[in-house]
Parts: structure tokens; sequence; C-alpha cells
């Protein structure tokens, strides 16, 4: 079964993802990458660099502090907005997310209409509430040297918050790229990077964690061009999910996102829907941001954000359209996908059906007998060779060579190499393939 | 010359590196890395983690969570000693580290001996100071659903600290690693991430900012071998410093720290020392760490940290050597060492000598004149052929030749290669080398 369970537990089993600060007791909401999981990120996150933004003419990289001027997010208003309805229990002093404990209600739920609901306490059952508050997701904390017996004033002077998106590292570095680079329109700044929601449950694995990793581009263009760059945006994120990861087109939906249920500064918003296991959820986001942010930080700031259009000269905000990734939900889209259960000859096994640039590793090569130094050293030599080349590619001499396929399966390594006696007579090895698990001969000249 | 001065204004003007959320004025102690600055340093973390990860059999990386359990802290010392001195100026209430405002006295210092210093107050020029007080440098928060008027018992309960070093983060994972991968000692654990200390006065651009990167590794060894590993880790540094990123020989020196300076928990510690443009200062460091961090966290946990050899069944606590670089020094480290002035024809300029490895953009492609449709897509058609092969190729066409080629020296890219009359006539180009200035005619074939 491709429930949840079973990938957090292969994540967990094979060394993809442990649980934060796990030799503590974890750390709820956060989740440490081990060995398997960082090759997976970086291979998906550098295909994401490389599609994106290396390879396109009209894109730039930014790489913004995590802890920003606070008065970016009044501009932005997360100071005033970025907020999840709280609510506490009188009876056991537990507090809940009201809209994710009570039915049909939403984030914007006053006090009486949670009331009216009749929700019952998830803790100590009882029904006995305290009044709605507005709790804020950002992460805050002092920068300078403000000691703990410091008055209130003095601390709140000194607040900073750990940013709860990577976007406004970018709208905020717009000015100095322009005045820089002098690009032309449309041109887009991309950041990968963590970003921070002090979410009050994280819940389902790393879908909807405390600290994530986010890769988004804002894509300045001519307000009267956005339709178009809309679109385009639009082809390639498909292009990208699609082609570049081979995720399967069946399982992902757009979902357009009505007037009502759009952030405030959005005019249109296209929601990427992925068939997770527990369910439909966001994968990405598409979103019209028009010139919101930008004027924003112009009368936050009192700097001009205008653009000088260098044949015609003349000058305006640019409008912005922003795909937004998290990494997670991707990682998590993409070990889903990849993970499936049959039977081979009788045997039931797991196997990891990961595309091969995305594969921690490309090949393993292992040595039939361990205990056998021509054949270990034959492999080595294989082993070397390929390493060289690939750089991805791993060493198995353990057990038995059943025992290292279900592993090299279960990692989603798409072929094994085996070095076995007929290989020191005619120097053709054994390569099996991890999804039909059929052996073909090949020559190591051909590898 | 070769100042810091020179080098931050250039970070600026070129877009490496701009003050962080510059447009609201800057945020003390963060920094911005611009497109430029991405790119280089991107270059030199992907080349770190080739040669130290994936180049070796004995590494594996860890991508561990910022916010970790508090716990961490508690164990490994840095809630009870991660401090700097701190004192207050009781006339105008400015705040500064007594060790840098006093001469001759260290992080240790009391009260009664930093008043015999009798330093006046760098801001209102009095001598009337407050006690030495202890500033722990991790930046607090709180985590899950605290409100603002909470009492401080609940506050407190749930207070977690961003990771100020990344080690700890490997650390906490040693043992999932152990009982996942069964790894044979000698093995390292690497990480690349940020890391974040609350210095009371950020300064020297980026060598003392307040979010940094760091790449570490935990590399773990039986007791007894502990001095012919450090000696293997050192050695490897200095191949890396300067094999693999060219570093200049002569402005590394290692610094043997004393008994009496070094950390409690380390028994021999070398710092790279590096010759910045204001002096020397520390590099990266080498660190014998013992088993301190492992005990600490089997104390802590109540967990066995030991480990059991596979073939004598011995169990022992590993002991560790840990290399550690932080990523906005050697950024610096490089930018300095090629910032270069010099002068070609009587003409002045500034030239970035990054080696060819680092530098962001390996080529660039330029037409002659930009009017010239015949040239401009003769030039496009090399750029896309280049483009396709190398990936860090960028595109010039603006002002004339003169002015590209300074733009191109003072970005650091080695070749210009342009595409004239000529060129349409026997399909050769101009490559002007950014060092010596000379130029070559080549075939386009042959590039």
């Amino acid at each position: 079964m491709n429930s949840l369970d079973n990938i957090v537990s292969l994540c967990k089993r094979r060394g993809f993802i442990f649980p934060g600060s796990d030799v503590y007791g974890g750390m709820a909401g956060t989740w440490d990458f081990g060995p398997l999981g960082v090759m997976l990120k970086k291979n998906l996150m550098d295909a994401w660099w490389k599609f994106f933004v290396e390879d396109r003419d009209d894109m730039y990289g930014i790489d913004a502090a995590i802890i920003m001027n606070p008065r970016t997010w009044v501009a932005s208003g997360h100071t005033a907005t970025f907020a999840d309805p709280l609510v506490e229990c009188k009876e056991c002093k537990s507090r809940f997310r009201a809209d994710k404990i009570a039915k049909d209600i939403n984030e914007s739920v006053t006090t009486d209409e949670f009331l009216e609901t009749h929700t019952k306490c998830p803790n100590c059952g009882k029904e006995n509430w305290g009044p709605i508050r507005k709790f804020n997701m950002m992460f805050s904390t002092h920068v300078g040297a403000v000691l703990p017996d410091d008055n209130e004033e003095l601390a709140n002077k000194n607040i900073a918050y750990l940013r709860p998106e990577t976007a406004q590292g970018i709208f905020v570095n717009y000015k100095n790229v322009v005045d820089t680079f002098y690009p032309d329109l449309p041109f887009g700044l991309a950041q990968q990077g963590k970003a921070f929601r002090n979410e009050i449950s994280p819940r389902d694995f790393i879908l909807r964690d405390r600290e994530c990793s986010q890769m988004e581009i804002e894509y300045f263009v001519a307000p009267e061009t956005w339709s178009e760059n809309f679109e385009l945006m639009r082809s390639l994120q498909h292009e990208f999910l699609e082609e570049i990861l081979s995720l399967p087109k069946d399982k992902i939906h757009e979902l357009e996102v009505p007037e009502a249920d759009r952030a405030h500064y959005s005019k249109r918003t296209i929601d990427f829907m992925f068939d997770y296991p527990n369910g439909e959820e966001e994968l990405m986001g598409l979103a019209y941001r028009t010139d919101f942010d930008l004027q924003n930080i112009a009368r936050e700031s009192g700097k001009s954000m205008e653009y000088r259009d260098k044949t015609t000269n003349e000058t305006f905000v640019p409008h912005v359209i922003e795909p937004s990734i998290g990494v997670e939900r991707l990682f998590l889209a993409i070990l889903s996908s990849a993970y499936t259960e049959d039977e081979i000859n009788g045997e039931k096994r797991v196997v990891l059906k990961l595309p091969e640039n995305l594969a921690p590793y490309r090949f393993c090569v292992s040595p039939l007998l361990k205990n056998k130094p021509e054949l270990v050293e034959k492999a080595r030599e294989v082993y070397e060779k390929l390493k060289q080349k690939y750089g991805n590619i791993t060493w198995d001499d353990s057990g038995n060579i059943g025992k290292r396929y279900r592993k090299q399966d279960e990692i989603g390594t798409p072929k094994c190499i085996v070095i076995d006696f007929e290989t020191l007579e005619n120097h053709t090895v054994t390569i099996r393939d991890r999804d039909t698990t059929e052996q073909i001969r090949e020559d190591i000249a051909n590898l």
C-alpha cells in the first residue's frame, strides 16, 4: 500500500528523512534529511535551478538573508494578517487551530461562529472554549544586545522575524538588480532557501512542517503583458513537473482559485494540486501578484520602484507572476509516485521507481562474492571507473546478492552491476534492472 | 588598492553582495547575495561537496533543521557558555562587547578587570560603566502556540534557538546514520547550511555577520587513530584550499592553538588563518573534539552512542575530527585574492582573477557591433552552442567593446569571445584573455 505511513517508514529505514532532533524525542514540525534524502533533495533543487535559471537568459539568482528588516513584513502585510485562528479549551488549557478541529469554518471564523459548531475539545472532550484569537505564524526573535530583563519597549524595538516566505527576499532586491544589471522586461529573480511558519499543529509528515525550503520566482513583466507571461510560466511549470521530474500527469490537477479564496494581492491564482497518498494537496502555486508588493515597498521605503523602458523611455511599476514550489512537497510527490509494492516470482518487494536523473545513485556495483579477492578487485575497478564518470555510484558487498537487490530497489537505484566469475573470463558483467528485475550481460567497455 | 572597502564596493556595484534588506536601510549583520554572488557561492559550495563528500566513499551527507530541540544546546554547552561579555554605558545606555572596545582583555573579562582598563564610551566619550554581563549569542524564539500575553513560565517552556553551528545537527543524527548504514570507521557526516549568531557588533563586511553558511564535517574515528585522521583532514583542507580553489599558499597560515586558548572540548586545534585585506583572520578550523559531543548527547538523551566494531565486536564511543569552514569567509578570501588593480596601456582597470572553476561566467560572447544583424545572429549562434556545452556563459552587447571588457574583467570572466566581420568570412572569432588582455583568433569549431 502506497500509504503515507509506508513512505515515512521507508524514509527512516533507508536514511532519506529522520524526525528532527530524533535523539531527543524530536522537535515537532521539523525533519532532518539523511544521506539519501540529501542526494535526492539536491538532485531536484539542482534540476529546478538548471531548468528555471541557468538554462534561461531572462532569470537572475538571489540568495537573501532569512532575518530581514521587520519593515519588510509591515509592507507585505504579514505583520497584520499572517495569522491563524487559535482557540483555547478553558478546561484543559490545550490550544488548537479552530478551523482544523471544527467542520465547515475557515480561517476568518469568529468566536460566535466557532461556538455554534459545538466542537468538543480533542484533548479532554469537554466543550468550554475561550475566544478565537489571531495567532501570527511568524517566528519572532530579538536582534542585537537585548537582555532577558530588558523592558518591553526596548525588547520590541529589536524584534525581527524569520522570513515566512522567500518571496520578500526577492522583492527587496528588485531595485538593486535593476540598477546593477539593467535587465530587459520580462525578467525573473529566482531564489531557493528556507522559510519558517509557526504552524499551531504541524502534521502530515513533511507536508505541513514549521521549517521548509522554497523555490520561488518573481517574474517582472510589463502590466499589459501579464496574461501571456502567466501562460508562459504555467507551461514551464508543467514542463518541469512532467518532463524534467517525470511526475505522472494524471496526478497533477490545476485548480483555478476563485476570487473569494485568492490572497488579497492576487488577480489570478492556479494551484497545482497533486494526488498525495492522503488525498489531494497543493504541490505548487502560480499567482499573478500585480504590482502589490513593489507598490507596498515603494510606500514603506519611500523609494521609487519604477522601471524605465529602454526603447520608449516610459516609466511604470512592473507587475509580477510568481511560480512557487515547496521543496518538501515536491520531494514527497516524487517519493509517493515512485513508491511501489509488487511481487517478483512470488516474493513481495518495495521498489522506488525514481527517474534516473533524481535517484540518489545511478548504479550500484557489487562483487558476486565478498570473500573472493579477484572478484572484489575487478569490481572495485569497475566502481572507480563509473564513479569517475558519473559521481553518484554506490558500492555494496553486504549480505547475499538477493538482499542487495532488495536494498537497492528500496532506495531507487536504477541498475545493479554485478561482477562474477564470468567477468574474469570475458569482461562482461550482469546488469540488473530495478523495475523489471531483468538481467542482461554487457561488456565492461560499454558501460 | 586591495582594501576591504574596494571589495565591498565592487560587490555592490557588480551584483555580488548587497546589504541585507537594503531598500529599508539594511539590517545589521545580514547580507544578500546578488546574481553573481549566488553563482560564485554555488560554485564554491559545490566544489566543497564534490571534493569532501561525493568523491569519497567514507562521507555521508546530512541536512538537519535549523530549529532544533533545545536540549541540544544544554548538552553541547551553548546554553550555559555561548556568551560574550556585554557592558552598558550608564550615561548614554549604549551597549558594547567589552573585549572589543578595551585593549588586552579577553572574553572572560570580569567587571573589575574591565573598569581597570579605563575605557571611554565609544558613543558619548564618558567613563561610567555598568557591570559586565554575559550575553548569550543564540537567537531565541518560541515554537508552537505561545501568545504575547502568556506568562513567562509558559513562554519559557516553548523557547527554542536558531542553531549557532551546523555541527550539532550532525551529532544528533550520528546514531540514526550508524543504525541505518552500518558505516565502517572512520566515516564522516557532512553538512552545508545556515548558522546564526547574535553578534553584539557585527562588522568587517561578511566576516562577522549574524547569519552565515557553514560547511562542516564530523569525522568519526577509533580513539587511538585520532592523530593520523587529524593529519588526513589537515592535508585534505590544504588540498581543497590550494588545489581546488587555487587560493595562494603564502596567504594561508596554520595557527596551532595553545591549550589555554582552545575550546574546552578540544584536545588539539589548528586554525587556518588567511591574509585578508584588513589583516590575518580565521578562514577555517580543524579541531580534535574527542568524544565530548557524543558523550554529552548520551548523557542528555539516555541513549547509547557506542559503535560496535564489525571485526572485533568491541564497543566504544568514537572520537571526532572536525574540519569546519564558513562559506562567507571563504567567499571573501577568494574575492580578495582575486581582486587586482593594474594598468593596461596606461589605462587603470580592476580585474577579478578568479579561477575558471569558480568564476560566475566562463565565457562572455559578444557581437562586435550591436546594430549589425548578421553579427548579432552569428554571435547568438556561438552563444547558444557554448551555453549548451558549459551552462555558465553570458551575453553582452551593451556599450562599446572596451566597456564590455572592463565589465567582464570586474566580474572575473576568464575569456571574452567577439564575433566580428572576419568571423563571417572565415569562421574565426577573437578570444580575449582577462588576465593578460591578449587577443588571439580561433576557429569556431575549436571552442
